[in-house]
């Protein structure tokens, strides 16, 4: 992918352009989208995925509400941008980092009330570059603090997809990976296939590939054994929504990994911004967890050839919540917090609203 | 598949018939083994599998070396046959079934090597129905002692198959959700879909629906979510090999499932018949666990169509360990075994043996 980035402002079409997730590692194209709906039904249908890219993506989209709108003045500009941020809010549930940028996007619209529609216009996609920007800044952060936790030679565990693809650029826990492989250290990865969309055998094992960094994937019922009996060093993930006691939302099947990593003593890190850190929520049980169409499970690769028999019924949560006992310690882009959460986690937001 | 057996002896051919596991859901088919190296490749390459299965198609392997061979003495009849059960022993390693029944021919081949050669035959082919039969009665037996176990109203979680398919017929831990369930009680399934060949999406689900018992398939990732927040009765696996402290070798992901079962205060009961019960091993750790290809993870359902990119490599171990110390109960044709396994499993063992 180069210098492409997963959800970008198209200056040549005033559109917002993904990458399309679903084609890959099959076929790399961009699609461009016109209209909030579309940038909303974009992120639903997973074109893009990931905490931090459909945060960029919705913050994109509120820029995209401003620039396409017809409207003459801009009070009237935000009247429509608050109706496309409960729409691109309403995409999917449970990664707050849509409704952050979303509300985010607004407070800036309302610190701009009083500019002429074509500045304000251009005060909104501005932010929305700058929130692309630093959430590359941000990433980059994680890396180098997260680096440093993993011994020179390490076999590490990643689960689903927290790479350059789930970000704008440069990746969570895959960014760890990334940067510790950068900085010459002899990084191997087992990478959790993760069923039921195949993120990591999709997209993590495509950007490995890419970057050149050794890996093989397992499905993962196998991280088990490997935590078990395999030279594992961390187990690495990212998180969709952590609560302010340090529960962790995160893709379907962490919790279990998190299990099998404490029963044998493997450091479990969860990678994040701090905008993923929703202190309004006391405990994961607050966290929504969205329930995805059955058709994931029993179609794989929607190859039209079902892996059950004609009529079977699946159920298909997307996220589990791991309780942040499991967690050995989180990597933001402001340091490596441990316990007790509930205090650090709080100081590490009040640092990023300080900047 | 109404009365139809996993594996039994075809008279009509002469011949080892299997119900060809590897086409199902999509297609019903009897496959004819007419020799013991196509045995053996029809264990190894999964035509037949489950342990029990395997056990009893091992038993009628010998059977066939010794209906096929030439030979005019018993001695170079019972020669012949134990070039064969080496040959058999080889097609897969962790399941103990396999060595279980190719030694146990041997003992009655020993017994009877003062009868004349068609006699001899005769009683090698007897044996292996006996073993067959004995399944079946030792199943129902597991299926008994079980569903005595379930609540009335039970949702429970299975990993990969244990029915029918994994036996000569009615199944061990899916033998006691039918056992349950034709006893009356209200029970609900969650299907591992048991990643990669997707036993319990593909065998297991078809075995319920053919037998009218509610069930729906969940990603191997979704049981933890399951488990810490549904309403689960009980976790029912079978096993590959037992070993004497209690240890558990069985299909990938069991390990992760059953920590997750712990962590969330539900049984994990684990069904067996004796015979998988190796004594001979102190612990899981002296095991040996089948890697297979890595192809099984990389290209699902041999379609053809890689899930992932180019060039990928994957390992694959085909189960894992799961330690004692998760194991509820085992539930054996003697009933229901409780810790302290290292005794308990013993004498179960030697109460099969006194019979």
């Amino acid at each position: 992918m180069g210098n492409m980035r997963t959800v970008s402002w198209n200056f040549d079409h005033g559109t917002v352009e993904m990458i399309d997730q679903r084609l890959l590692p099959g076929e790399f194209k961009t699609v461009q989208f016109a209209s909030v709906p579309e940038v909303a039904e974009a992120i639903t249908s997973m074109v893009v995925r990931g905490a931090p890219a459909i945060g960029a993506a919705a913050a994109f989209g509120m820029a995209l509400s401003a620039q396409r709108s017809l409207a003459e003045d801009t009070a009237e500009l935000f009247r429509a941008l608050k109706t496309d941020g409960d729409i691109l809010k309403a995409a999917r549930p449970t990664a707050v980092n849509l409704a952050w940028a979303v509300d985010h996007m607004l407070d800036v619209a309302k610190e701009n009330l009083n500019l002429e529609p074509d500045d304000f216009r251009d005060a909104l996609l501005n932010e929305a570059q700058t929130i692309a920007d630093e959430d590359i800044r941000i990433n980059q952060q994680i890396g180098k603090f997260g680096s440093a936790l993993l011994p020179h030679k390490s076999t590490v565990i990643h689960h689903c997809n927290t790479g350059a693809l789930a970000t704008v650029d440069y990746g969570t826990a895959l960014g760890v990976i990334r940067a510790a492989f950068e900085g010459g250290k002899d990084i191997h990865v087992l990478v959790d296939e993760t069923r039921p969309r195949l993120q990591g055998a999709r997209l993590t094992a495509w950007e490995l590939d890419q970057l050149g960094i050794p890996h093989e994937i397992i499905t993962d019922n196998a991280a088990g054994s490997f935590l078990a009996t395999g030279d594992i060093s961390a187990v690495l993930v990212g998180a969709d929504r952590v609560a302010a006691n340090g529960d962790v939302a995160n893709k379907i099947g962490t919790y279990m990994l998190a299990l099998a990593a404490k029963d044998n003593n493997i450091p479990f890190y969860v990678a994040v911004p701090t905008s993923t850190i929703d202190l309004s929520l006391p405990s994961g049980a607050e966290i929504p967890i969205e329930s995805r169409e059955e058709d994931e499970v029993l179609d794989l690769q929607r190859s039209g050839k079902p892996i059950a028999p004609p009529g079977s019924h699946a159920r298909n949560p997307a996220f589990d919540i791991t309780p942040q006992r499991l967690v050995t310690a989180f990597i933001t882009e402001h340091g490596v917090i441990h316990p007790p959460y509930q205090e650090n986690l709080k100081s590490a937001v009040e640092k990023s609203l300080k900047k």
